[in-house]
């Protein structure tokens, strides 16, 4: 655990600059606006060790990847999001020595990330040598969410004392390259270049052998500097910039403000991009700094009143649960179809691929509650348009229907370890999942009967082609699989496999009652088949152990050397920075939530003592070392009355970054996990569930709280729960009445009621 | 199947230059003298579609990998055999213009490898456009058994018509890469060159990141030649040529010997490879070309007499057979310890790294019968002082003892795809085995007693940590293994490796009686731990099943949907090139000898029932697509009397590369699979087996064969075995009088002894 930034409800801020953890605090102070986002780096460059990083979403390479020998439906690139153009530098100058952090020691240095304005900030004290002179740098930069192609840098020079040479270079540096390259390519290459004002530089992603398109990007940028005079220009390959410069003395205060609008072939065709991206970079400026930041913030204020958690009584909760929503909402707020939740958005480029099954397992059940329904609807959306990228993989095996990809951009499986992405299947049935959540939360059955039900259908067919009829059982089986936890490859019969898979059959099944039959017709569905979806459903096989009265993880799990995870040596953890993977795989310890995740998944079908036997047994194995694993966990703790573990997995999954709990958040956020402690607050501590269209709570208020208070968005209305010690008061703020289950007490909420439990 | 050469007993020999066949052509044209050797590449270079390839004993690189995301204990680099300089290489122009067969009609082409004599002939007529001109030319060339350094090339231009301005260019060209690079990188830069007569060129392997030694080499070339003198030298980057040219009329008979000696930084220091090549190649060319072959022929001969396989009334089998002798005699013949039988030899890139537990499998039961004894003494001793690297190997895995790798070329593991190199532990046993079989066989226990022990502790300490104990079976069991079959991965307690396992702990045990006090305290053996291995050998799991009387091939294979090889499509076929790699692995067919690979390893622990039972009910499910699977099954086919099974898989393996069975020889030969053949005729058809140092045959003929004849050595005889149909002929021809089990019945051997059945 490292903690690096102080404690505080809306920000993240602090008054040192920590070299050794430079790389962990650009990741902690990343912003973003869906569209685009970068990591916490300095406008002015550092010249230590740092890890830049600019993303665009949608734009990526596939990177060549290569190992042993290739064998069959292999991939053959890992898709990768690549750093792109650094559109924030600007470069500065002071009496001719480069400004650089790494170098020169400076005063008074304070970073803060104002999570509610959704604005970076950073100031410092430069002084000469002979402390003859004194200036105090300002920067602030936000990407905008009121137009999403625009950036926005405010560089401030405030000479407190004596006279200095200043120089700003704002630039565009297309000179950058990506961490994780497989070979250390470059990845950009030259487009273009305009030197009338607003400059605008593009860049163009290499060729690929792949047959997967090239990105064109451009940035143009107008600066506006008062108190010094433009100086000069240069450019190079990959570069343009601009110069400002003079002699400043006490009392001046120089102002840049730097607008960059970001344009990609995603959107704009790459011929018209420096025109357009030219234009905008003039408006922005015509309509000036104050007024887009004013507009920015706006937009930032009415996503807080949608979702905001307040804790009471536990600041560092509170810290980390805004922090997980505001770099959520950073990464995802629906707008783009195309687009998906990459497991370290805007923050790093560690695990390629924009899209997993984290988004469907854990990200919709939090938008569905903290945003307009249309946001989860894009999520859906996204994976109905990669449907024929599905088929294609499902076909890439030799098997039929559609097989969603455990990493992707397009639909198309973009990762190759085959034991991720021919074995873990189970992803399918969240993706199927999924559907459901948003028809059970919003009521809303068009989107299963007009669109889902195609993927359904698809993801259905797949399942019945990759069982197979064990004669000798006489039941139908899955092998070759790789469960939740990933800590196990290749094992038969997962019990969270087989469950999803069935369920999945069921769920298509009902659902083709209501669809019409044009949509039969369509997918030349005939009896036969749900015929034989009905019969894999009656004879799947699923391992459970009587004497144990445990569903068994799959088929040979109890013949491990069964042992808790606190049997283990501290120092061998986590077991994946210790280990030898072939060790790991062999051992009895669980990564995430396995059968626990269908237990979760499928909540209302499994009664207490089956959760509770479930729990029991698993969770100890488990050494929760995937970011996903706590949340799930708190919530089953929770339910169960497990108080103090629903207690310590959720401090685990709120805090995971701004404390460093698994020694990575150097290399980027873990976005995809950051709905965690929600979901341990909503759905653990408070025990939402949507039963049968209508909301139930069974809350209670962790120990060391005083209480806690969110919003969340239910069928057009705004409902509010705040949960005090020994009373929970529902309002209904915006929107229709609501009828709500309280303790399995029916409540009418209209305004505000309150109940004492 | 593809056939491009005619059926000769002696000889690869054709009249057609097969362009589309160009690379299987090259394959099977191959030489090498177990130090270096080539491809049947053209001396004078070709256009067309070629696989260029020139290999150097024990030259490697290791190349970089990636994928996905690593994990513990990875190897970083997939080690590879690198083509090397091309020092064959004698451009020709004719009348100004390059000779190229793939642009030039040529007639009356001629290519012969002669196996008898390993030499390489080539030979076709060259007309000018014009018919005015014509130019027989004739290419040879050998790579000296007698002189390991020495490749001679002789060149001979005879006019037959009219007259040309013809020019030779010999040459040494560095600039050469590897077809399998994983990111096209030139993987030699140039450490020198002399122009001095003898030129010379030095290239270096170029820097790597893993630690591992860049290789130095040094071709020096000395080129005589008559009827034309020489007219200029040229050098550049990583190439140096010499030209010899003039105007050649009707009736003259230019020829070029060109003299090469090759040496490297295995054995000479980078400073003086240099002088000690040039030296080298002045001598040869001093001693002459016809001298040099007569040699070479003399040492040929004599490897034949020790080792000729003869087969009567059928000469494709012949030829097959001879092929794979003379092939893996030019790949290795014991000089050096440090080497090893690469999956390629000298004929292609593919599988990289140099040392497969292949060569304990397969090769060491051969080599015992056809060379001497110190020739499988040399592969003993290389495993021996690579058990550094083996401890290593299992260090990397968190596990005690050592680990000998999947593959490599340091005795450290460089292959990286953990289903291969953590799970294919099962090559431990091989590595044990191949010292009995060597013990057994030779009579000679100095190696086991004072060598070999070290590698069986150290195997066995590696198998003691890798079992563990399931204490709900109260068994010892093995997880997480891939078998000899490499259709299954990640499966657990699979029979062949739980038996291996506990067959070395014994074996080992056994040995520890004879050795000296010493070496127990040496490596710090204690009762206690042998103890433990005795518990484990007491308590091992064989997974069994009653109904069927089989071992079962892993835990779950019986739930898998049984059914035979012969229901598939022949389209389908060989799987590995029609189904994606996750439904091979679910499916229950299987690529090579697994069960059955334990049954053929520890053939006297098993009744003819037992062998029966096994062999009828996996060999049907059985695709043999490994090259090193039709021979165990056809010595068991043979043991068990089905003999038209046992003829078919052996012509399966015995022409595999000649008629390009598996579709892949384009590649390069099937090395390690070679002794197929060899192991049908002797172990299968004439049933030699070695019991309590006695020789067993119980010969039978396949029915399209007169008979065959083959030699052995054993225990410092020479044995010729010769089976007519209706007779046995058993004649030591050098060495003592043996006692030998001839269907049962004791012979006294001296002489010839011919015996009716």
């Amino acid at each position: 655990m490292k903690r690096l930034f102080d404690i505080d409800p809306w920000k993240i801020k602090t008054n040192v600059l920590d070299k050794e953890e430079k790389r962990l605090q650009e990741s902690l102070t990343s912003i973003g606006n869906g569209y685009m986002g970068m990591r916490g780096n300095f406008e002015e460059g550092y010249s230590g060790d740092t890890h830049e990083g600019t993303y665009l979403a949608g734009v990526w390479y596939p990177d060549k990847t290569r190992v042993g020998w290739w064998k069959n439906g292999y991939p053959e690139y890992f898709g990768k999001v690549i750093n792109a153009m650094n559109f924030i530098a600007v470069g500065i100058l002071v009496d001719g020595e480069p400004l650089d952090l790494a170098k020169q020691p400076v005063a008074d240095f304070h970073m803060e990330l104002d999570m509610r304005r959704g604005v970076l900030n950073r100031s410092f004290i430069w002084k000469s040598e002979s402390d003859a002179a004194e200036i105090k740098f300002t920067f602030e930069r936000f990407v905008s969410i009121s137009q999403k192609e625009l950036c926005l840098v405010r560089v401030t020079a405030e000479v407190l004392k004596g006279s200095a040479d200043l120089e700003f270079h704002p630039r565009l540096d297309g000179n950058v390259t990506n961490e994780d390259a497989n070979y250390e390519e470059m990845f950009w290459e030259e487009a273009g270049r305009t030197l009338d004002a607003p400059v605008s530089l593009s860049a163009k992603t290499i060729p690929n052998p792949f047959g997967i398109e090239q990105f064109t990007i451009t940035a143009a940028m107008s600066n506006r500097v008062s108190g010094l005079g433009q100086t000069g220009s240069n450019e190079s390959g990959l570069l343009v910039e601009e110069t400002f410069s003079g002699i400043v003395t006490a009392g001046e205060k120089i102002v840049l403000d730097k607008y960059v609008a970001i344009i990609t072939s995603r959107d704009i065709l790459d011929a018209e991009q420096a025109f357009i991206a030219k234009k905008m970079a003039s408006e922005a400026a015509g309509a000036g700094y104050d007024p887009l930041l004013a507009a920015h913030e706006r937009a930032w204020e009415a996503r807080w009143t949608k979702a905001d958690v307040k804790i009471m009584g536990d600041d560092e909760a509170q810290q980390g649960i805004r922090f997980n929503l505001f770099q959520l909402f950073s990464t995802y707020y629906g707008e783009d179809e195309r687009l998906n939740i990459g497991p370290k958005g805007f923050t790093g480029e560690k695990y390629g691929g924009a899209t997993y099954w984290d988004t469907e397992a854990y990200m919709v059940p939090m938008y569905l509650s903290v945003a307009d329904p249309k946001v989860t609807r894009q999520l859906l959306r996204y994976r109905h348009q990669q449907l024929p990228g599905a088929y294609h993989n499902a076909r890439q095996q030799g098997l039929k229907g559609a097989l969603y990809p455990m990493v992707t951009f397009t639909g198309i499986e973009c990762h190759n370890e085959w034991e991720i992405t021919f074995e873990e299947i189970h992803r399918n049935g969240a993706i199927a999942h999924a559907i459901y959540n948003y028809t059970n939360y919003t009521g809303d059955e068009s989107y299963l009967v007009e669109t889902g039900i195609d993927v359904l259908i698809g993801i259905s067919r797949f399942w019945a082609d990759r069982v197979h009829f064990s004669k000798r059982n006489q039941k139908y089986m899955i092998h070759g699989v790789t469960g939740p936890n990933e800590y196990e490859n290749n094992i038969n019969n997962n019990y969270h496999t087989n469950n999803m898979a069935t369920w999945t059959l069921q769920y298509t099944l009902d659902a083709l009652k209501k669809v019409s039959p044009e949509k039969w017709a369509e997918h030349s569905l005939t009896e036969t088949e749900t015929g034989h979806w009905e019969d894999i459903i009656a004879r799947m096989y699923y391992p459970y152990d009587e004497e144990l009265g445990v569903f068994v993880q799959h088929d040979t799990f109890l013949d491990k050397d069964l042992r808790p995870a606190d049997s283990l040596d501290p120092s061998e953890r986590p077991l994946n920075q210790h280990w030898s993977w072939d060790k790991i795989l062999r051992s009895p310890f669980i990564k995430q939530a396995d059968v626990l995740q269908s237990i979760y998944f499928l909540n209302d079908r499994y009664s207490m003592d089956e959760k509770r036997r479930n729990f029991d047994f698993y969770e100890p194995m488990t050494v929760h070392e995937s970011s996903l694993s706590p949340s799930v966990h708190a919530v089953l703790a929770a339910e169960l009355g497990k108080e103090e573990k629903a207690v310590e997995l959720y401090a685990r999954t709120a805090r995971l970054d701004l404390d460093n709990y698994n020694n990575d958040t150097d290399d980027g956020l873990h976005i995809t996990s950051m709905s965690g402690a929600w979901l341990a607050i909503v759905q653990g501590f408070s025990g939402m569930r949507v039963k049968e269209g209508v909301l139930h709570f069974k809350p209670f208020v962790p120990k060391n709280w005083q209480g806690y208070d969110f919003k969340i968005n239910f069928r057009g209305s705004l409902l509010d729960v705040k949960v005090i010690e020994g009373e929970v008061t529902l309002t209904v703020e915006e929107g229709p009445e609501l009828a709500v289950y309280l303790y399995d007490e029916l409540v009418q909420v209209k305004g505000a009621v309150a109940v004492k439990p």
